[in-house]
């Protein structure tokens, strides 16, 4: 039973949809794509995935998408360490934060992300090169995220509602941490929610995520680098990475 | 164990914490609020939730919100039929109808509602008194929320993208049913979440859910109608109807 997993690089969603396969040692094949260059959006991928979109999990000639259940399919089928606490009301306290994850941290910082990213990224494709690029685009809001982020439309006041909005969920993970993992003594699916956004803000984001605003965070992303699972996907790197490198040098 | 459910009444997210205790025939107490007064947002409530929202769910003294977890919770813990596929990949896919309701489907109707019907359900405050609701409120967003929506401040492409939004969702779970129920044979949490969005679209968005555009819709509308959860939780009533009705006489 082959295991695809069709994804971006270590970081953000993809990284988060890389991190159980290997916690569980799970057999699998990595498929690194170019976001940058629109490969999501070519005819084979969306045969695959209609909505256009990374990561999406190949089981069994099954399609999964959405990188949070993604996560829960990949601990309810394969063997290894459980990634979920084995209470319901454990569960449903890690999964406040896998949503939370999903609904407020990730949106804000992929939006303050795109900015400083997306419109360097394309400045090589002449404007009808771009629209003919966003046009494959399966989901209209994606459409107009990719048109507004390389246009640099969004106000100085949404950028700074999305900065806010990036601190207070440092503050809630600083506060709401349980122990050595976020739920206590368990290494779960909320360590990999949370450290999947928080990858590179240490360094991007430094004013927010320090070692005197934030020294409880700041200890268990450096437990975090220490498990394997994170090594191996850290090895598979990310496209933008070096794009961003060679930006600030 | 006594277990009770804090909610809004028979509409959205109450309404999709009130079906699965009342489909496994759960012994709770329903406490209804009215939103519409701020209750929620009352030291007393503050003291159970400090995020200020309803459903929430207090069983064993333990305190859960969200209604989309408090009902994978309520599933996991109480006797009675189960309300998931009982296979991985099932529930993945039943997963991905109640993220789709909770992060695309629910803003969007949302937002309109509260458009439609905030501004004259606060008209009898005074600009002070109703600043003093507000500033009780713990969440920037709500408070941004009512600010918004008591000043009718969004703009007419907001609206229609939000419309757009709300006939896109109902055209996918048109599409997307597999059977009798949304994941076909088995009665699920997708019937929940999307049925307690849609319940009453008929009557409000007649122009999207009816007989010529959405007839799949409709017919399960109907299903839906008949259990005994629906009924009873439609007993319950919903403060805002009355409103809403007494607004449109």
């Amino acid at each position: 039973m082959p295991v695809v997993l069709y994804h971006g690089g270590a970081a953000a969603n993809s990284l988060k949809a890389l991190l159980p396969l290997f916690e569980k040692k799970v057999d699998f094949k990595s498929h690194l794509m170019a976001l940058i260059n629109f490969e999501q959006h070519e005819p084979w991928f969306v045969k695959i995935n209609p909505r256009g979109q990374v990561p999406v999990l190949v089981h069994d000639d099954r399609v999964l998408d959405e990188s949070t259940l993604i996560n829960e399919y990949v601990d309810d089928t394969f063997p290894g360490m459980p990634l979920k606490p084995s209470d319901a009301f454990g569960r449903h306290q890690m999964r406040i934060w896998t949503k939370f994850v999903d609904e407020y941290f990730c949106p804000a910082l992929s939006f303050l992300g795109w900015h400083a990213m997306i419109k360097n990224a394309v400045a090589h494709l002449s404007e009808a090169e771009f629209e003919a690029k966003v046009a494959r685009i399966p989901l209209k809001e994606q459409q107009d995220k990719w048109r507004e982020s390389a246009k640099q439309v969004w106000t100085p006041e949404q950028l700074a509602d999305w900065r806010r909005k990036v601190r207070t969920s440092i503050e809630r993970i600083e506060k709401g941490m349980l122990g050595t993992w976020m739920m206590g003594d368990q290494f779960t699916l909320a360590d990999v929610s949370c450290f999947s956004m928080l990858i590179n803000m240490p360094q991007r984001y430094a004013d927010i995520v320090n070692e005197k605003d934030s020294p409880r965070v700041i200890a268990w992303y450096a437990r975090m680098l220490e498990r394997d699972s994170v090594k191996q996907a850290l090895a598979i790197g990310h496209p933008g990475s070096r794009f961003v490198q060679a930006k600030a040098s």
